[in-house]
């Protein structure tokens, strides 16, 4: 019988749980919880336990369990630290916890952007490396790196912030390219804009509409994400020269812009990297989309 | 009897090594090798070998000696990559070289700022954590991270290059805040200084010469100083937040200029890092000085 594991994402709207093969990846038993509800019961951990408890009634082989969170965990991934979407968890040494529920089943924690990154070497597509650094562009730019096909720490076991390194104009990166400052930056652009473009000028650009103009080949729309890949490509050469990787996976939902921010990164590249540096250097999007974390949380079962 | 160690600081112009005893860090039988003589031979390792023949039989006890190398080495730490001090000794796999030649004995490669940022974790003053940053400034920047008192080596074996990161005027860290740079910047400033200064006007002013004035109280020097730390304290930010570590340690010639860097980076620090970081935070002046390569050798016989 194939090896499965209980993957566990848990996230400030939902948490999602599900059963992995850890052949193929092949996710069964899926189930989205509402974290609100979960959080309104004042026993959020408890309520956690009850899923975690009816997912292997249903799935007595499973033996492992891997948890992805949004926030900061202790080094020995026993406790949560700081969880700013579920405040009333911080401190809990959940771990433990449910190894004293469960008896006889292996419990694993992780940052859930540190999970995403791991999903991508055991469920990613195509060939990944043992080492590789992970960013997300989304709301805001998180990251990881994954070293000996192994979650990188650093120090106190956060490590990998990279959304909130110096960039430029005294913001950290993500206020300068997360979700929103990618639209007001495309909206004061458009509005400085004299040229033809079929981005509107009404302050209402979404991110489907950058992307959709950029694909078209619209030059204002090609600007903007030329912006973001410089910035962003700033940020990814201190990461490479701090942590001496050179395979980077770009994910979370701004990644669908990955080809037209990809040139201005490789300009970064070329200007700023040392030939050892760029010797095999490879620039990809990461592949698990929707599943990253759910999947993410899986292999840490591993 | 104590236990003690040989240690080999190979450099662009001395290669000096001695017997360091392990609990006191004290250093007898040293020697100081001209390193041009040894390239000029055409025969550097075997120079090498022979230097620590006479080591070894002056001091047949001495079972480890540790090596540290201005340059890239493999991740397996056996070879050398590229020493660009010694262009002729790219490629070669010394460890096992050495093994061979001298049976029993155990050998340990690590570039020279990892092995110095190792040393101050076994003969440093004062309490040193198992995690910290170090970093040197001089005629470049460079630097290492200690994570579990054990050099971190990133994904390639090369981490920590901290004075390559991208840093103002589309230049790295070390071309703004180098030693050559740093007389510039200073020759600079003083050229448009038009208060009281006992900095001299004729472009020749030294890093001495600047030390010594910020001591006085002098403004400009301090102010010197002030961009200095700033520059650096951007630097730092990012590798914390890269590295999730929060003791910084500062070494290198220029070092000496520490406390006036210090309050610019402190500004920094309050500025761009959230408490979890804040918390327990120290910067300090690393403390081996001139002995801090051959130690920091030393140090990897642990």
């Amino acid at each position: 019988m194939a090896t499965e594991y209980l993957g566990i994402d848990i996230g400030g709207t939902n948490v999602k749980m599900g059963i992995v093969e850890a052949e193929t990846g092949n996710i069964s038993n899926f189930y989205s919880h509402d974290t609100g509800d979960w959080r309104k019961s004042g026993h959020f951990v408890k309520s956690l336990g009850d899923a975690i408890s009816v997912q292997l009634k249903q799935n007595p082989e499973v033996s492992k369990c891997g948890i992805g969170v949004p926030g900061l965990i202790t080094r020995d991934r026993q406790s949560l630290i700081e969880i700013t979407a579920i405040p009333e968890i911080d401190g809990i040494s959940v771990i433990p916890e449910l190894k004293d529920r469960f008896k006889g089943k292996d419990f694993f924690l992780e940052n859930d952007a540190n999970a995403a990154a791991l999903g991508e070497y055991y469920f990613g597509e195509g060939d990944v490396p043992e080492d590789y650094i992970f960013v997300t562009l989304g709301t805001g730019v998180g990251g990881a790196a994954i070293i000996d096909k192994t979650v990188f720490k650093g120090g106190g076991g956060n490590a990998m912030e990279p959304g909130h390194m110096p960039s430029k104009n005294g913001r950290v990166l993500e206020r300068n390219i997360g979700k929103v400052e990618l639209l007001n930056l495309a909206t004061d652009m458009r509005a400085a804009w004299t040229g033809e473009t079929v981005l509107v000028a009404d302050g209402t650009i979404s991110t489907m509409g950058l992307v959709s103009a950029a694909t078209e080949g619209d030059k204002l729309a090609l600007e903007i994400f030329e912006e973001v890949g410089t910035l962003l490509g700033d940020g990814l050469i201190s990461m490479i020269r701090i942590l001496d990787i050179n395979t980077i996976l770009i994910g979370g939902g701004l990644s669908a812009s990955f080809e037209y921010i990809l040139p201005a990164i490789n300009k970064q590249i070329e200007f700023w990297l040392s030939p050892y540096y760029k010797k095999g250097l490879s620039i990809k999007r990461a592949t698990l989309a929707n599943d990253a974390g759910l999947l993410g949380a899986a292999s840490l079962c591993f």
